[in-house]
């Protein structure tokens, strides 16, 4: 019997990597989470997934053939395969993802951003099938947005729009890792919590059990814990963040006009202490004509999954199509 | 023979009208430019146009067919028809603009808001030939986009995408029109400039020609006079209208990545006084991947004519599609 076709789907942040090897319908063979080890460069990267990859597969690969890879990455380039400048990640300006993995598995490979990977496995596999317009905000170590418009991805000219995580909150804000100032990311990111957490220490007299955290120390886990316990500035870090949130996710509804609007990635997983705030902000925030209109939801997969999942659904529909940028079309040989 | 086929493009603004029987190539037979008495209801105006229509079409009526109507209007809905909620028209909660169309005309009809109208008329006839992903933006008595993606207008989930004027530059900033607070439209439409000059000589003891003006009696055109006689409080009012407008188009480019940015409307023809510190502003709050990729451009038509143009366009589009939502396809008989 041939072989059934799967494929590898990697999801990279600035913190882990999480790689599957998947089938058509989205059920995954294999999933594993990694750090990324953000201040080695990419090359690295490449090869320890490839490396584990020919670890693991072995047991499959009489029933399962690799046919392509998939992967999402911060500021990675549809169009180019390139990623340029990523703000967490020690890569330098430019770095040829896509070229580095189809040596490392001489086979066809589709990059994308890993909110635009995370939009994609939510409207393949998840809470976003049959919706044709929808955004999902990625809150984790960056903040990132996958737009969709009219079923599709939204590229731009270029291949790099949707990033709302650099859209401005105040010009004279916190100094984001992009270089700029007031960006969202410096404010709804994990770190930008933690930021907020420090602010109101400073700013308020009650007492907290993260007064005895460093800056450096401190987790948005942390925060998470203490907000669950009741702790007041935990909980109120998470209104301002949620309150800044929904004020550009009102924004993101005046450009596009979304059915819904995902929340997704490790600040998504406090729930309603981040979702209540940011929906009560965004509907106050949204011009008249959309009140109301908006949903705000959590992802409709598995912690983490919808982008690892994306990832691979990219690879497939480029399989599907054709419309693929390879330039190799050789099976993998473990 | 056969007479050759006309439609009528209408364009809605918040202080004119403009109209003009157009034919395919965009050639105009007629046009003119109207009050539109924001104080009146919607169906006064369409008479008023009917009745003016009626008027000037006889002596074209022996070569020329009229074969549809489009309107651009503030907040017009193009899958619906209906108009909701115009923050600077008299006309209620929501108006069946393109059913009142219909009514007096006896023939397709097309609607979509102002700024899209624009966009269109832009990409058919004016300076967007070719552009797959661009942004007009409209600075009149209200700020509008028309935001195109893949060539095709961005209408969203409902029909609403593409209010930039209704973006928040400061959630505790100027009251808006729509009952928001710090909105872009409080800013940088005609009468957010003038509400900046009116700041600006509150806060500086410059002496200035504006000084002798009212709230009530200042008009763009008197800011942008007295600029272009280098009074430096009109100058001033222009810098900082392109600070927050350029602040403003570098969030927009963060969500679509489009290749060119038009600006348009009674701001506009302020020219470089405007344009420069947009520009400036635009560059300075980018995201670096974007950093010098997206030009800001005037239209690439007559003064005012891309929206009555594209609603034109609009509804030749329609026509040749078979896309419209009409319920008649009478010819008119004037």
């Amino acid at each position: 019997m041939a072989p059934s076709p799967v494929v590898l789907g990697i999801d990279i942040g600035g913190t882990t990597t999480s790689f599957a090897i998947v089938e058509r319908d989205g059920k995954c063979l294999v999933q594993e989470v990694h750090p990324t080890r953000a201040e080695e460069p990419a090359s690295r990267l490449v090869s320890r997934i490839s490396e584990r990859f020919r670890e693991v597969f072995p047991p499959f690969s009489e029933t399962y053939a690799l046919t392509g890879v998939g992967i999402g990455a911060p500021n990675a380039n549809y169009y180019t395969g390139i990623v340029e400048h990523p703000p967490n990640l020690n890569w330098g300006p430019s770095v040829n993802l896509a070229g580095l993995f189809r040596d490392a598995f001489a086979l066809p490979v589709a990059v994308t951003n890993d909110a635009n990977a995370a939009a994609i496995g939510e409207m393949e596999f998840g809470a976003a099938r049959g919706m044709r317009h929808f955004i999902v905000i990625t809150l984790g170590t960056g903040v990132g947005s996958g737009i969709v418009v009219n079923g599709e991805i939204l590229y731009g000219a270029d291949g790099f729009a949707g990033e709302i995580g650099h859209t401005v909150v105040d010009p004279q804000g916190r100094r984001c890792a992009c270089g700029k100032r007031g960006c969202l990311e410096a404010y709804a990111s994990a770190a930008g919590l933690c930021r907020t957490v420090m602010t109101l220490l400073a700013d308020q007299m009650d007492d907290s059990e993260l007064r005895r955290f460093s800056i450096r120390d401190l987790t948005a886990r942390d925060v998470f814990e203490a907000a669950s316990r009741g702790d007041e500035i935990a909980r109120d870090a998470f209104r301002e963040t949620g309150r800044i949130l929904g004020m550009k996710l009102a924004d993101a509804v005046a450009f596009t006009s979304p059915e819904a609007i995902f929340l997704f990635g490790g600040l998504a997983a406090a729930g309603e202490l981040l979702f209540e705030p940011t929906r009560r902000s965004l509907e106050a925030h949204l011009l008249n004509i959309y009140r109301g209109k908006v949903r705000l939801l959590a992802s409709g997969l598995r912690d983490g999954n919808a982008a690892v999942l994306g990832a691979a659904a990219l690879i497939w529909r480029e399989l599907e199509t054709g419309a693929s940028h390879h330039d190799s079309e050789l099976s993998f040989i473990p």
